[in-house]
């Protein structure tokens, strides 16, 4: 079995692919909230609204960070996908944080920004373009099946 | 004894002013290598050049990455730069890896970055926007003593 | 799945309160014993009466150390709640424990213990004032569901 | 050599008691900034004023936080003292945060408080009433010999 | 649910005591071979007989040491039974290794072996004189129920 | 229950020999992909190809280490056979890997590397000629029976 | 630089031998308080004196603790002798705390007790009989240079 | 400060000119006993001789793991060599040593090795052909300079 945790971009749908396309395998896959208005919210709105924007961020960050340090300390594999759009450093802070952790990662980063990656790549176990591709490294890891 | 170490931006004179303040303290600083075409070409022209650019920048990180993690390591305190320019994944990649061995953070970033870099933040101990905060808060965690 | 250990105050019914309001959610809950007087005696009562005070209370919470160190260590996230009566050290130990093992902690206090409880604030994801609202954060950090 | 943290109650000198009773000993004492509206104000003062005495408060115990975590991981022995006076939640904190990191213990507290600080007391290897008991321990340990 | 390690003295029934007593209880039990002679010749009897005895004895200590690491690594409370007879260095060395990961023990030893596991009750959390009262100990740990 | 890494040579048939042999024990087992092709290639047919052979065996050496390093780490014990063909510094890689974690490492030899092996013998538990004597360490370790 | 801790026996000179022996190599000896008195009466002369032995003694133990724990947890090497008097039940217990965190192990016993210590001999990389021995190690593990 | 450990081959000169190589910079450098014929016999010669040639080598290679388990735990870069002779399987596993202690590796072996060295290489973030290369990437990680 493995346990999976998809971090990085939420507007596509990366995750969709790569669970859908890992269907069969016997993988748990866990992740952020992916609801960009509920993230960005949540602390202000479970716990009191802030006047400072700054604070309303921070409670938020806060909260997720419950859900999102347990979900990278109980992977085996987090797959960090850059995309094209925002600055992501929560995506490449997860990296460096499941660097630390000594967990198996692989990064899902388009060509364009092989160089600006080139740090998280060197902590990675493999790096692809595609999400495809990430099911076909899952799959061959659990099967040693690799892809016709 | 502080052992501090400055991650991120290396074109600003930000270190030099963070050096140069905290004169006079028991710190010891370290860094990555800042000298950028050194840096990034470190592998290459150590180990041999490769064809692909991909490699060429792989090896390099992989030599930088010898100096960082020790750097990380062994730091009591690990600076965290956010500067103007260039995607930064490195930065909060090293922000990561510093909040996942439990080091305590000080982000350094301009206010115009605050909510891209919320869930970074809330990994830090402290967020200035000036090298003199950093300053002041190495000061007062080694001496008790505020700025006046 | 989440596993919540639920530390301090036990004379009033904030455990029921938040257990009750997870109903439905994938949550394992842990606590200390809350029954005072056998949490008090269980040393004595089991391993034999003494006539002093004190060892008489350190039997005890030897005892319950072997139940609360397990809770505390297994679980994802640390409720602490501090309530209006007592000296509560037992709550903040407990707090400090967990923030030396990387638990997520959430603090449930009284506003008028603010400034009293600012380190083991600060060492907090999440400061509540009612147990409705750590129901929120739990069913958010399982589901990404916000109160209505 | 030992390094030792004296945590705890900064409104009397019983740190001075135990620094100059230890004299001639090859110890290294470190502790919590302990001017009072120093260490309460200094987020602040340092980072920036906040309208809410929350996130004031919030902002020196994150920065306090720097020091005493290095305080307290870097010693051998964590002394903690319980004084007559306010909550000190932050003084059981430290201790439950040594108690996690395995550290060795000595509570230092008034007779009093006995049955309130039992959890505590069952984390430490020694408890004492008076300062003097504290530096007998700590010359016991270094030296072999125990007070005429 | 409680994972609970039964080191020492094999030549009574107290195991056997230990775990009927606990019937009911959402425990499990591991320990050591108890069959004695198989215990010392399961190396030679498998890996191929030695000339000396060192060698023999060693061989068979090994591996038995797959068993009780892993039987001591994954409890919560290790029992150390201390009997009449031998010299039962194995039960305090297991006592030891128990200590160093930070388990909870109880010692289960005869009044007369006082003095000379003073060190080895100094690291237990309970240390009990009758089978009956471990039971009680694991039943309270479980259930907060007190024997009548 | 024992969790099993089978480690080294894929070239003969003794993975199929301890796990045949080992039938109705509670035993997990796990090892690396042992279709040598696969294993060789995976990196470079799931990734993209390489010009270089060395990427390709390195980028193929990433993925396989997803799988071996979860096998490792996994495990309770971890069984490291060296045949009569190849280098096999993987296998010696992967004793290494398993001694500084502290698992129980039981070796498959033939006698004629007594001596090149002696370190590796060294870090084992167990050094065993023939597959069925693994599998009576297994056995004796899971149920206490020796062979007849 | 070698740290040794020299635990066990203290009723006869071999920490004398052992020490002189080894004059003119980089090494940091450690080890108990060797006054049988003072180290049984630690805790009460210096904490106030016990009705009952049992806890004047447990009073003596967790005072020792504090340096016997820093002792072994900062040595590279621990040797622990067993004589030929008293339970020694102490040794045994260092012994496998210095095996649970690693240490690198060397026994120092008489033969007769060779089948008692097979448990405690197995995690050592040494097993001495005579403390000239033991300088011998150290001197080749430092020098590289064997006994004439 | 680096603390570089010289593992592998023993029969050529490469440790002296990395030594020579790197005269001026701030390293130590540490490394197994290189004289063969004292590491194969230094536990026969200290601890007694053996009948068996397996216990006489078991004993040696146990010695030798005090020093070599220290030197690896202790560096901050392993350099592996890989030479021409021999099967080097010790070299293998203080690399697969290093690397599950999350050490940063460097492997210098010839480039025939290169496939049969493929996971090894593939846990190094440098691998060299020559000695002065490895020298090369400890000036550039000490000083940021690299060779003309």
């Amino acid at each position: 079995m493995l346990n999976v945790y998809l971090s990085g971009e939420i507007h596509t749908d990366w995750r969709d692919q790569v669970i859908d396309g890992a269907q069969g395998l016997d993988i748990t896959f866990n992740g952020p909230v992916t609801d960009h208005a509920a993230s960005d919210d949540c602390g202000a709105a479970i716990l009191g609204p802030e006047d400072s924007k700054y604070w309303h961020d921070h409670k938020g960050a806060m909260v997720n960070a419950i859900r999102t340090r347990k979900g990278i300390e109980e992977a085996d594999v987090v797959v960090v996908r850059f995309g094209d759009k925002y600055k992501q450093w929560n995506a490449a802070f997860d990296a460096g944080y499941a660097a630390a952790l000594g967990k198996s990662i692989i990064v899902l980063s388009p060509p364009e920004h092989q160089h600006a990656l080139k740090e998280v790549h060197a902590a990675a176990l493999g790096v692809a373009e595609q999400p495809r591709q990430v099911v076909d490294i899952l799959r061959y890891v659990l099967t040693g099946e690799l892809p016709q």
